[in-house]
């Protein structure tokens, strides 16, 4: 059912990784971080709140976001026995899908703080209280459970939910004109009618994101009737806090809370590719610019203040402060996967990678166990040393945790990670495209038939990927291979032959289009150099400074290669650089070695202030993958070292 | 009465001021300054306070620490009607000390919150609650009252009040052996002792400052009385933020609230002073170490962190969100101008210069209308507006405001301001010395007999000081001239005569002993260059930046010399830097006007982050004195430029 959409992903099914690179990230969410999360949900209450068994009076009532945290779970914990069985893994999924079944009121509604805690508001606070938010994330687990399970169970759970949904939500008289402060079930819709093949809740999808921002504003008539003043304060501040400032069409830049304008921007995307909506895709193209051009981290982190977790202004990227929390960046992948779907074009690719390999792969640990929820560019260990002694609290967070009392990112970047494989491959009825290079397998079935392509490369450590295409029977298709916005200078070989990229090349992708025949095999060469990255000078907290990257990865200098004090480093232009893979480094990586110069106290004969020029003396520095920092001893940490380009 | 001081400020009424640079400064004080504060002071309600009319459940109850704003502007009130008569604030003046006179209570307490509103909670909190401080600020407001008018009518109110609290305070069986968690009693004492020869305040003073800090704590002891957990966590954390974390021999690192802390040191100095106390004075000499080696900006600002005004951690001196409270550089330059009495040294000149000329006086406007009370050496100004919009509050204040809800700053720094002479100069039994070269005259009578000295200069704009020495009669003594920290080759005619400076200079100051006779004249020459200062490398916040200064002053990039996005702006090695008088500019400052380079946006041809090394594009810049920022149109402003020395 990809209706106006020009591809489909390759199902999650039909992608077997093998990669050096992503198995041990995948083996460590299945075996570590799956099951520390759901202790973690039983333990804080989560799991034992769908029981609904709270009364009045007693401690730790179910929170108004926890079933969202839960049914994240589901959704990663179904993809994981997509493509691995695990029966102790299949029990606990059973037990909570249960419990989700159980909870569901007999009018179809579902939410464990509303039924026990507070049913009067039930509907009362959209603008706040994440009812329809939690609702999307438990019709997204379904579809995950279903495609994971063949059961129905919690499929007609989230059928009856969201049919529930749309006799309270519409335009039709006696319905309320609403939607969700924070955006979350409209793209949830749109995958229940694309699981379901039921049109209206691809119309229930539409409804919500067509209705948002519009006048009469609805959180205004919906404060008024709480007896509140609706031009009265609140946390969000106004309604660019929630994307509702103005009607979709008309929003030209990312506002707000950056994993909600996510979420939204996902759905408008989703909408634009089912019915063919050009003046959706057209706000899509305007806020893409707005997020990719003006408002993004280099490591695709997004929403750079702490303060409403959101997006600033232009230009505003402040490196020490950056909040660039790991649902957003998520939510970025999301996004420009969708738009992927729509229009096949390198920027879309070019920053899902970016965000993917770096501002969501920081959130995790290596082991898997442990998690930021915020991704800054820089970190002044000793700064949090400070701030712990003198406050007791620091905003400084150098380290990841385990768990946070609003805990969205930990099961968000477990479903992302479980249903990577799908993020790779998209087939229209012709044509198949290639986004990420994961070795591994994928097949796919096109109207000439099947085919499975298997795709052997070290990426991102080494930018030689070979993928052999193997059609069941001889098939004439279009196979396009993704050039990435990173490589200067890509080259393919076709069964050993030189293909000039040039003249088949179209917005990043080269489209090869013949009969394809067993053993027919590519070999594309991505070389990989170390690039000094600049930002544009109205990014005033870079000017000055430079950011490594190689192929995808985003590169950082941490204290335990490079002593304290990173500020006082500086990378001359002419400073050679090294990369080299360390087997033993971080679980292996490949690191980026070089000579710097650093700002010498030892060398100072001044006092605090004095007219003598600052004396730099050579030393050696060595950066690591920004997505693996922070998996030694704490200390400081930094992206954008001083330095030319 | 010097005790064991080595020397005694000149007073303010034997010193009289004829400068350019401080004149129409002084004016401002005085014939703005003041009437706006008496005007804030009445309008607020803290005058109306003294008159201890407000009963439970009216509005506006005074404020725990009203009366020290109202004292601290009877204090620069009377140092105004020292060097200037003025009918109209004289009247003023007489009615708010008629109020304070009326407000002391049969046994001596005078605090207008305390009488009224929280009657029963008199001396319950010490730590917390400022009752001690607004003492001390009555009593340094009796002090200069009595100095200027001769009346004895608030001096008796404070010896009364000093009388009374030494009931209360103290070691003796029965009184409670506590001191106050904001200092000030302690030094106010010593001026107290001072100006009545009482040596019963000395011992008072004495007695606050040696208590501090030690065990059992009293301020546990008290928590522990108001039924709290003394390890319960309050506002200050721990008893760093208030200077009684050890006692203060023992003391080596400035900490806490950085007001608090000067006027504690202070004390710490007068009472070395006054007692010959070796350990307090070794324990000034310590902490003076750790502020001016280690903690204090360029400007003279200390206490870098808003949390809590205060003392950080050594040399984190981040620009942009710079706290350097105005009254915290006030009471640096205090504290400086004790020591120096106790030891003539160029470095507590140097400091309190620079504290004076730059992170003073940037507190008031040109106009002496309005009032910094933080200020940072770096501002976002479209930041300042991008955050307004988006969240109504911002940490960044780019103007100054006409008064402040806590109002310690204004009162403060026209109490400084209106007292400035007596900063100049000091003298002990045969010897004069010369701290700051203000244009006017002085008299000082020495054992040999009365002396007068003529200054002239452009100080700070030029560096020529032109001194004429009249004494009444032929006089041998000692004059001791500073030479400022910032001059690298300073010069010295007497009657015409090259001076061997070396040979006669201990400590920074050149020591003429001879026989003076009526028109000797000396003849400083200060060369003063542009010159580019670079912090210690440990100062991160400012590696490879460089600020200008010339002489005392200390300069600063604003928008509306030099365009918006200063950061974009670097000032290399080779840059020429002309300096030139501009009367039209800011009232007449010296500008410092030369080229450097912008990293040009318009240069680029990349996206968001690219591979292009930064286009930078010659352009004229002009830096203006700090003090004078924030006096155009709002906008950026940089201190500390990219660049090097």
């Amino acid at each position: 059912m990809p209706g106006n959409r020009v591809l489909t992903p390759i199902a999650l099914a039909d992608v077997q990784i093998e990669d050096r690179f992503w198995a041990p990230r995948l083996e460590a969410v299945r075996r570590v971080t799956l099951a520390e999360e759901y202790e973690q949900l039983r333990e804080t209450g989560r799991i034992e709140a769908l029981r609904l068994n709270w009364r009045p009076g007693q401690p730790n009532p179910p929170h108004i976001f926890w079933d969202s945290d839960v049914a994240k779970w589901v959704e990663a914990a179904s993809y994981s026995l997509i493509t691995q069985p695990d029966a102790q893994l299949a029990a606990k999924l059973d037990e909570v899908v249960d419990l989700f079944a159980a909870a569901q009121q007999p009018d179809g509604y579902l939410n464990s703080h509303f039924t026990v805690v507070e049913p009067e508001k039930r509907w009362t606070n959209l603008r706040d209280w994440h009812e329809l938010y939690c609702a999307g994330h438990i019709i997204e687990a379904a579809v995950a459970h279903h495609q994971a399970t063949g059961s129905d169970k919690l499929l007609r759970v989230a059928c009856r939910y969201a049919d529930y949904i749309s006799t309270v939500f519409g335009r039709e008289l006696g319905k309320k004109r609403g939607y969700c402060g924070h955006e979350e079930i409209e793209l949830a819709l749109v995958r229940l009618y694309r699981a379901t093949g039921e049109r209206r809740y691809l119309d229930l999808a539409r409804y919500f994101v067509d209705e948002r921002g519009r006048q009469p504003h609805y959180f205004d008539q919906e404060a008024r009737a709480r007896g509140e003043d609706p031009a009265g304060d609140w946390h969000g501040h106004d309604y660019r806090y929630n994307q509702s400032h103005l009607p979709v069409r008309e929003q030209t830049s990312a506002e707000g809370h950056a994993v909600r304008a996510m979420y939204l921007y996902c759905a408008m995307a989703d909408l634009a590719g089912e019915t063919g909506d050009a003046s959706l895709l057209e706000a899509c193209r305007r806020l893409w610019q707005s997020v990719s051009g003006r408002r993004m981290y280099i490591t695709g982190g997004i929403g750079s203040s702490a303060r409403g977790e959101r997006f600033t202004w232009d230009y505003d990227l402040p490196n020490a402060s950056a909040y660039a929390e790991t649902c957003a960046a998520i939510g970025l992948v999301f996004w420009a996967h969708r738009l992927l779907q729509v229009e096949p074009k390198a920027e879309y690719a070019d920053v899902m990678e970016r965000a993917l390999y770096n501002g969501v792969l920081s959130g995790i640990s290596l082991d898997g166990s442990r998690f930021f929820y915020v991704n800054p560019l820089e970190v002044d260990y000793q700064a949090y040393l400070h701030e712990m002694d003198l406050y007791g609290t620091s905003s400084i967070v150098p380290q990841r945790q385990g768990w946070f009392s609003c805990a969205c990112c930990p099961p968000n970047i477990a479903r992302l990670l479980t249903s990577l494989g799908s993020y790779a491959w998209s087939a229209g009825d012709d044509r198949i495209l290639v986004h990420l290079y994961l070795g591994g397998r994928m097949h796919a079935s096109l109207a000439g038939g099947k085919v499975s392509i298997a795709v052997e490369s070290r990426y991102p450590w080494e930018g030689r990927v070979r993928l052999e295409v193997t059609p069941e029977v001889r098939n004439h298709f279009t196979l396009g291979l993704r050039l990435p916005g990173w490589c200067r200078r890509p080259e393919l070989l076709l069964n050993g032959r030189q293909v000039d990229l040039a003249p088949l090349t179209r917005d990043g992708y080269c489209y090869l289009e013949r009969d394809w025949q067993a053993g027919d095999l590519l070999e594309l060469e991505l070389p990989m150099a170390v690039e000094r990255m600049v930002a544009y000078p109205e990014v005033t907290a870079d000017v000055g400074r430079v950011a490594l990257q190689r192929g995808p990865l985003v590169y950082c200098f941490e204290q335990a290669d490079n002593g304290p004090r990173l500020q006082q480093l500086r990378l001359p232009g002419d400073a050679g650089l090294a990369a080299a893979y360390e087997p033993s480094l971080l679980g292996g990586v490949v690191a980026i070695e070089g000579q710097a110069l650093r700002n010498d106290p030892a060398a100072w004969h001044g006092g605090l202030y004095c007219r003598q020029p600052a004396t730099e003396v050579p030393v050696p520095v060595r950066a690591i993958p920004y997505y693996a920092w922070a998996n030694r001893e704490p200390g400081d940490m930094l992206v954008w070292i001083r330095g030319e380009a």
